[in-house]
């Protein structure tokens, strides 16, 4: 059973807070482990990798054997359907338009003094992309990671995905390649994130690296962060469904189980004005469970994490909602744009009921890659922004400088930075002097 | 005497390579106190704070006198001479003015298929910014941190800054009034950023923490990122003029000892295409820091990282300069904006040899809290962006699900993910079934 909460409850505060607080991933401590592994990778390169790649993914492989070759490629793409083919091109193509609106632009103006200002866009080099393997070896996500770097200009993309005992998932390539992604390599673990930040012999180094992965790849994006650009340290999966009785009690259920069934540690939440219509979703939910393929994972998770919550009305949602900041929120509601324009925490919203999240997860066209376990607050989804970079222009006429030069140097003057002062000095004494502008 | 470099030195691309390669900072290892002293803060609150800051910063404090009242900021900016005031707000002014075209827009757009997409922006409800004691603390940081805070919208916008032995710079309390800040502590250290993220009795947590510190803070910033937003993990600053023979050495001496006299770590480099210039400068930077008041820091600094490279054509410099991905970049050649466009990695650029880069740390109106560490291959300057955080939103119409729905289910099966698939499938029976759409 997941956790009931009524707004009525004397204790639905505590309890809303404990919801809240509830810690759902136990992280192992493998900080250790993973610094070793990084000093190692750092001095010995490839003959590191490839002994970490034997010893944590069963794989004996020479350095010429670490990235895939073209041939390759094209074996295993060979290998997907054409259903699942065109499916991937679908998402590929929506996701590639939503995000080329995500272009920035650069801008250029002259000011009343006379100075030009601005700030002008590019595109990070190099980037690597992190795909775990086995389990969670989601094409969807090799998509949604590569499509914005290319968008964005990234001239050269590389990723890693461990194929442990020899396994690759078809799918993975396929969708690399139709991302445009330029190298593949089968290594992973933190290995794999410090060959990214260093380069090896095999690997030239990237300069930002994204991408989901264990407790071990998170740990080593930590410790390279700095080093190299990186995305997020992502957190098990959350959706939020703020649903009013007018919903079809199965559609909510199964909505909240494609979280559910992500991990054991997913959180799923419903919120409704109407405590019938949450019994009849935890209701839903369990009858969809009994033949889940994966009802192990999602009954736990729905048991330890899922919560419904009843309010006495939808402004009291909004309000929870903030609180969450959930990484998914869907509007199931009689008019959920405006209630969307009372939400100002949330990852991504998902308008109406006709709209599943699940679309979100693949084809809708926005990212997938959304702020976790709270973050919204202060962060966002993964964007064609995060593989640019912006340089800030300024280009002063000697008018300007006479304008503003003096505040530059009182301000030196006042942080004891007299070089600082003296450079605008020298200048402005030119304007003055015998040689004047 | 700095770095010689030739082109034409048989050993140069080794060379270069070592300049690139120099550690400048010799961060100690505190990562372990920091740790310990999060925890405390977590555990105890304010008591932790407060015995924390009478070991470090000398001052027995009650709780009630952490945070700076309206009586005691007026009485310090009381003390600020008029000058000094109106410097500070012409500086204001013109970051205010330069930042708010930084702000987004929210995006909305309906497709062939029938589905709405698109995106809004939020501001962080609440955000910290740390300002050093002492010799480092700037009131120039205040404005150049808490004004874009305040562009975006930030509602609550919360300083932290030391006053050791009880000192304090009223032109940083002047800077924050200036710019908007609401709240300001008088703590620093690991255990001001603890205080920020977690909260204590008297200071309510907030969502992001942006701001230089020493090694502490560094770590203590480290450590709550997740938690909380933060910005960068800055290094020691630097500069890098490429300078043809048309140039005052003088000038450029200057703008090189602007950042030499930060700190003994900072690094300025001249790439000129004239060997004799480059030596006119050397000469020039020599003579000025026989006088200058910091010449001990901007000496050292000159002597152990700075560097005179000549180069055989301005080409050879951008891509020098591309290599280095300098924080801030002078242009000082007939074509600045032409020979910028060729830039590709830096953080700020200054035009022409009459924008000495100090007008960018003050008053320009760009942002220069700037990407150090060759970092600016892979980020950016503060923004009003790093404020913000986006929302990602789609509606789907029952013709859009029926037109992109089956991909998405059929992505879904090829990851084993099934409640996905389910949830876009009872919605797509719907449509077909007895109770039609």
């Amino acid at each position: 059973m997941p956790h009931f909460l009524s707004q009525t409850d004397a204790d639905f505060e505590a309890r809303f807070t404990a919801l809240l607080g509830m810690k759902r991933e136990d992280s192992p401590d493998v900080d250790t482990a993973v610094a070793a592994i990084i000093a190692d990778v750092r001095a010995r390169g490839d003959s590191a990798v490839l002994e970490l790649t034997a010893k944590f993914d069963r794989m004996a492989i020479a350095p010429a054997q670490m990235r895939f070759s073209e041939a390759e490629i094209a074996a295993e793409c060979a290998k997907v359907s054409d259903a699942d083919r065109a499916a991937l091109e679908l998402a590929a193509a929506r996701i590639r338009a939503y995000h080329e609106r995500q272009l920035p632009k650069d801008e250029s103006w002259t000011d009343a003094t006379g100075a030009t200002l601005g700030w002008r866009w590019s595109a990070v080099s190099a980037a690597g992309l992190y795909v775990p393997g086995g389990l969670a070896s989601y094409p969807s996500s090799v998509l949604m990671n590569a499509i914005p770097a290319k968008v964005a200009g990234v001239g050269r993309l590389a990723i890693t995905v461990p194929t442990p005992d020899g396994v690759t998932n078809p799918l993975v390539l396929l969708a690399a390649r139709i991302a445009g992604v330029d190298e593949i390599y089968r290594i992973g673990g933190a290995q794999a994130i410090a060959a990214l930040a260093y380069g090896t012999q095999t690997i030239a180094p990237v300069d930002k690296i994204t991408g989901p992965g264990n407790a071990f790849v998170a740990a080593a994006k930590r410790r390279v962060f700095g080093k190299v650009g990186i995305d997020m340290i992502a957190g098990p999966s959350e959706i939020l469904v703020i649903a009013d009785k007018d919903n079809d009690p199965d559609w909510i259920a199964v909505d909240l189980l494609s979280q559910a069934e992500h991990d054991e540690s997913a959180q799923s939440i419903l919120i409704t004005d109407d405590a019938a219509f949450g019994e009849a979703v935890a209701q839903a939910v369990a009858k969809r469970l009994e033949t889940l393929e994966r009802r192990k994972i999602a009954g736990k998770s729905w048991e330890d994490f899922g919560a419904v919550i009843v309010v006495d009305s939808l402004d009291k949602a909004v309000e929870l909602s903030d609180r969450i900041a959930p990484e998914h929120l869907e509007l199931c509601v009689a008019d959920p744009v405006a209630l969307s324009r009372n939400i100002t925490h949330a990852g991504a919203i998902f308008l109406g009921a006709w709209t599943p999240e699940a679309i979100g997860d693949y084809i809708g066209g926005p990212n997938h890659v959304l702020p976790t376990a709270r973050s919204a607050r202060f962060s966002s989804g993964l964007s064609v922004l995060d593989f640019m970079k912006r340089t800030t222009l300024a280009q002063m006429t000697p008018q300007a400088l006479a304008a503003i030069g003096p505040s530059a140097e009182r301000l030196a003057q006042s942080e004891s930075l007299q070089a600082h002062g003296l450079s605008v000095r020298a200048r402005l004494d030119r304007l003055n002097g015998p040689d004047a502008v």
